[in-house]
């Protein structure tokens, strides 16, 4: 309890520190389920294996909990009280994974089977469903808090809608994908919640009157996090993302890469353009597709446009709340690893 | 307006007459949605067939939002009062319909294609999650009201956990499903979010110390209302009822006229059993498991347990709401579609 008091000098890694803080709250929220959603909710948030047996864990690093806890810190405020908001914000987490992953037809998640595969579509899907109805309990009672909460599901699903009907639209032409649209569809698929997490946590933490900045800080973040899992997509270490190398490519998902290098307009854009008119092909296209990408620009736009709007994040930041040392350093992990 | 208003004397069907409240207010709330999701949610709701025509509706009968405003009302507010939390509860509803289809594999809803049958398993699964964030965001910022339904939601989804998890259990013997468990998950599933409808109905009417009444006359207003259901998907008319004929029964759904029906002990209910033993047959395998249910007494059990839960509904209405008569008549209504 002493480490997240708003006094103490916290050392060490602060999004472990909030991991350990979240957990017991995490179990208890899960607890209330029906035994079998309950063996399905562990096995997603990363708690046991598939045959209950429980694991060391392999979910997810907590990053959302975190800013959450570290923005009522850096409000003045207590970690513990952003508690309820930074478990609200990990369940809403783990329940757009477990119908991402249905949607997308996924089979594997963090080194593992996706829920679906595991336990059937229908158990997967009820089980997203249980998640977010748990995430919503924890915040019904505070209204203030709630608000962002609720604002992020709706932009959230929309951009999740966005994003699908990206893939009905063709690569170029008229209807072509803007980069302008992707960021409209990052902000609300990937920032909002990141929003909601930092505005109720300087709720929380006796801040509301910055949380309206935090909730927009957020949408700069998520566009930056969206861009660098893009790029972790294309050119990242299948060993340490979990995901099946180049599946954006395979499945012609509209990535920022792909949209810059098709925007810039030189001969390897041409020739992409003409490599995706084919349609999806094997794993050498798609290696050479994302040769084409990095010829004609695609990862170095993607890049500086990431550290762009994190830097816009992190100025709101620093606007905010000038002493947030924990959280400066956990909203540039969100982007860091791209380097 | 003055239809509504606590003083006047509201004539016609009462039911009628919340639905021409609710409509706008509910097209407001969805109108927010991305326009391919807002078409998808305006085709679930009835407003329009899958081209996106508009036609005349053939939604559901906004029996929820009914309750939550004549709730309103009966406790000397106004149903424009109630019209979030009506808004909110039509919209969960609906969420758990789109969900419910893809989870059953069923085909076919209120004489139409089911919203993943007409547009995939992924856009009705990603609309589902937006109509149930559209109905958050209605109550976000009324705590007392929307601690009933975040309840609702978690033991909604804990009902329909246990409705799936009854699928794997066996009909007779050890580990057989009682009428007690039942109960139960219907309590849940289906009681969960009337109850829901009449707290937060009472809470926006000026009326909060009668909401944990009207909570617990969700319970037994759903289990009335889910066996009533049950009745019809073994004897009702598919023509009226939309579902196909014996759906259950082919299913092998553990509904409570079986499950009346096997607990009975006689010589019709030893028959039941074998027959049920052989696993789903063809329509005449069901039509004669109907019979036989009938027989060991199941359908006469089924609707006098109805009509006891109904009755315990009512009696709380008529200690906390005197004079509730268009309530009333709307509640009795769920469970004499019977007759």
């Amino acid at each position: 309890m002493t480490l997240s008091h708003p006094g103490a000098a916290p050392s060490g890694d602060p999004v472990a520190r909030c991991r350990r803080l979240l957990a017991p709250a995490l179990r208890e929220a899960v607890s209330v389920l029906h035994p079998w959603g309950a063996g399905m909710a562990a096995f997603t948030l990363g708690w046991s294996d598939v045959e209950g047996r429980p694991h060391e864990r392999e979910g997810g690093k907590g990053l959302r909990p975190a800013i959450a806890m570290l923005s009522a810190e850096a409000a003045g405020g207590s970690a513990e009280a952003a508690l309820p908001a930074a478990v609200a914000v990990e369940l809403v987490h783990a329940f757009s994974l477990v119908h991402d992953d249905i949607i997308d037809h996924d089979e594997r998640r963090r080194h593992r089977e996706a829920l679906w595969k595991a336990y059937g579509v229908g158990p997967a899907l009820l089980t997203g469903d249980a998640l977010l109805a748990l995430a919503v309990r924890q915040l019904a009672g505070l209204p203030d808090a709630m608000r962002y909460l609720s604002d992020a599901l709706v932009a959230l699903v929309q951009g999740q809608t966005s994003d699908m009907a990206f893939e009905n639209r063709p690569w170029h032409g008229q209807n072509e994908v803007t980069v302008a649209e992707y960021t409209e569809m990052a902000a609300g698929k990937t920032g909002a919640l990141l929003g909601a997490a930092a505005a109720a946590g300087v709720v929380l933490g006796g801040a509301p009157h910055l949380a309206e900045r935090m909730w927009g800080m957020g949408r700069d973040l998520g566009i930056a996090f969206q861009i660098a899992d893009d790029v972790l997509g294309i050119w990242g270490d299948p060993q340490v993302t979990g995901k099946p190398v180049h599946g954006d490519l395979r499945r012609e998902k509209k990535t920022l890469p792909v949209l810059a290098a098709l925007a810039s307009g030189g001969t390897a854009a041409r020739e992409l353009a003409a490599a995706l008119a084919e349609g999806a092909g094997d794993e050498d296209a798609a290696r050479q597709a994302a040769r084409l990408i990095e010829d004609a620009g695609g990862r170095a736009v993607a890049e500086e446009l990431a550290e762009r709007h994190l830097g816009a994040a992190l100025s709101v930041v620093d606007g905010c709340l000038p002493d947030a040392a924990d959280l400066r350093t956990v909203l540039a992990s969100l982007v860091n690893r791209l380097h």
